[in-house]
């Protein structure tokens, strides 16, 4: 695929700066792109390598454009348009309509048009598969599922029973979602498996991780809002409501009843406890704790950089006796 | 499945109050329950809930039973027996007995009565299935393991060879069990991979979550006990033992050679260094670290509650002055 | 396998300190070893084993010779030579040639001598395989991979299209190499996706562990160097380049375009964030995180020990007003 510069400015909203007839027929980093590409200016640490940029163009915010050696695409939200643009210039190829032969599809299983079943896939009783989806090889999607259409399971992910999910979401490779919540009573210092008898309820245009997990309700269903975006190696415990548009980075750990706000952003790592509620436009930096409910819009953390170890383990012996030298003090 | 309340009250060791001729079909919340329903309140999060419900019954403790406004079965532990009932209510549908045509089954492999192999799941040589075990779509099992009687394998399972599993487990979709050991030896500053040759023994009645991972022993063989139950995205490491009837939530790591007792309850995200000991009957909060042994019985905390970000950035830059302020301080 | 004393310490170049004519066919622990395994001594921690052992001859350095009561091979580095010899007494079972009848290989992928490729396995047009490359059951290798001589895929990993994996390099059991990068622009409070249109390039002798997941870059590549050794459920961001021999233990997690240098250690849970760089040579402790880039060689930390929960948060509870108390206390 390819197009002008000047088709791309008109295409994507954006103003032009330099010669419209140069030919973009791919994408390219300011470092890396060559004289067909186009590169993007969005994250201020990367700047310095706009002046020697050899791409042919570069989306920039106006603020940057007079420092920019080459033609530019100028608007407010370059990585936006940088997005817009890659998926017209780098389609992703769809895989072919048809199920493969080795694939195992239950008799009663609804498949809407052109949707593709890879080697080795499983579709249980029951189950609705919506137009343009892609189910890849080795993905077992259980018994009333439904899956709305132009969704894509990369390879091996797993749905479990009963699950909804959206139109247009990826599920990438070793996903499992429907997995039984971790759900025991405590007798006599023995756990009793508590049955799991929610959902997984999955909103349109979701991501989710590979090898993230989401558990089924216990009674009620674990939902995730239109829009969420999750990172791979992600937790999601039964119960737990994420809103929309929320994104979290990977190995984040919510546990079980959480609810979680609408347009969130939580870092890498962080850990939400059970039965606690964060209201929306919340943001949670890499690795903090979440241990209360935070019903104020804005920005938590309780991460702390890592420091040379010798003083760190002096810092670190001092906090273990920060209690008991403050209280010194104060007597 | 149907029962009176009468009915549920004598088989469950339950007091009833009310009218015990009230059908009980299924389970709900306080919340959600509707008139055939019973719910349960173990949580005193949920307590307010209590007056509005419109469940057929609550499951409740003596404290809180006049709050009830509907009919109760009184007991001491109403979550276990919210669990039993469940269970008798909503059963788990069990896969029937037979071996997928697609699935590939080594020669020798002995399988009991009324197993289930599930579609292109695949089981080597020289490996011991019990019966009413149910093995499913995608599972991969090796060769020479020993599965015991009704456990049940989710979709993608993989059991690599040497492992021994218990009766009655549940290791959910995508759990890697038996998978090598993360052992090297370093030489002039390369990595030597050292053997890892002993197995993974599992007890009874354990749970594995979904792709939660288990290494086989480097030597000696990695020990999961009786009743122990493992969430989702946890990390065992070789050699590790965990005593009968330890907890863990979702996301956990134990490193290689560390021993944890029994009746231990580890939450989420929670980090354990290896060649340490953790004694019986010890809990630790949400994603704290254990860097030393812990030989106690009690709760053990090191995680920190995210604060406003401006806030706890100021803290954290003090925390990495501390031992040199308090120093200063005491000159 | 079987070899006298004499000739394992002429082969793997150490000291001989006794009968040399004993016969060793196995491996032990100091504690487990019986009279015809030899058992080695590398971690102090286990030095008071070696007094009652029973095994035929221990490995052990020069400085504990003389506390061992059996026979003893002599050298610097035990754990290196224990690691030799039990690759030799102990060799791995290779998988035989041959592709299963149920495997799915696409009609144009290059097939060397001797690969092996199990049950259920599915390989993509255009891919080329190395010879002795083993690729177990289940596993997904997509199209125009590029996978090195000898090297080993474990049931259920999952490579993604245009990935290079190098020679001799073990990918463990639900290992995901090459899912698309967590890009996503924010725009009106939505998220558009970014095409991931790199790669992941992997060098030789790399072992990535059990449900490890590592993104495919952006644009340019994700990058991981010869000899890398990465543990079980980690988390390797897009565009992240991680230097030789660096070796990291179970649930680390990298964001994206952090580049990490050669011969690191980073420790079990360890968060790196993006954009940041580490130097050679650092060892990152426990449960840290990495917040800033490092410029130096050394250790770091930040994890913090357990303590008991009621002292840990009054501990906690000063820390969160540690800055408001300091400036008080120094008006």
């Amino acid at each position: 695929m390819s197009a002008t510069l000047a088709e791309l400015a008109t295409r994507f909203d954006c103003e032009l700066k330099g010669d419209g007839n140069v030919a973009i027929d791919t994408v390219g980093t300011l470092a890396s792109a060559g004289e067909t590409a186009i590169a993007f200016l969005a994250n201020p640490l990367y700047r310095s390598q706009l002046q020697h940029t050899r791409a042919a163009a570069v989306i920039i915010e106006p603020r940057w454009v007079d420092d920019c050696p080459v033609a530019a695409l100028v608007c407010d939200n370059p990585y936006a348009a940088y997005a817009r643009i890659a998926r017209l210039l780098c389609p992703r190829q769809p895989r072919p309509a048809g199920v493969h032969a080795s694939a195992v599809v239950a008799d009663d299983v609804s498949l809407a048009d052109n949707v593709y079943v890879g080697p080795h896939a499983t579709i249980g009783p029951g189950t609705q598969i919506g137009a343009h989806v892609s189910i890849d090889a080795g993905a077992v999607v259980g018994a009333n599922v439904e899956i709305g259409a132009a969704t894509r399971l990369e390879p091996r992910v797993v749905i479990m029973d009963d699950t909804i999910v959206g139109a247009r979401c990826v599920l990438h490779a070793g996903a499992v979602v429907g997995s039984d919540g971790f759900g025991f009573a405590r007798e006599n210092f023995e756990w009793l498996a508590v049955p799991q008898l929610g959902r997984v309820v999955i909103g349109d245009d979701v991501d989710i991780g590979a090898n993230t997990t989401i558990d089924r309700g216990t009674i009620e269903d674990t939902v995730i809002g239109t829009g969420v975006k999750l990172d791979n190696l992600i937790q999601v415990g039964h119960n737990v409501h994420i809103g929309e548009h929320t994104a979290m980075a990977a190995l984040v750990g919510i546990a079980g009843s959480a609810r979680i706000g609408a347009r969130c952003m939580i870092g890498g790592a962080v850990v939400i406890v059970g039965h606690i509620a964060i209201c929306d436009d919340v943001m949670v930096t890499f690795h903090s704790s979440v241990l209360r409910s935070i019903s104020e819009p804005g920005t938590y953390s309780s991460g702390i950089d890592a420091d040379v170890a010798s003083r760190w383990r002096r810092n670190a012996a001092r906090l273990r006796r920060l209690d008991e030298s403050q209280r010194l003090s104060t007597e």
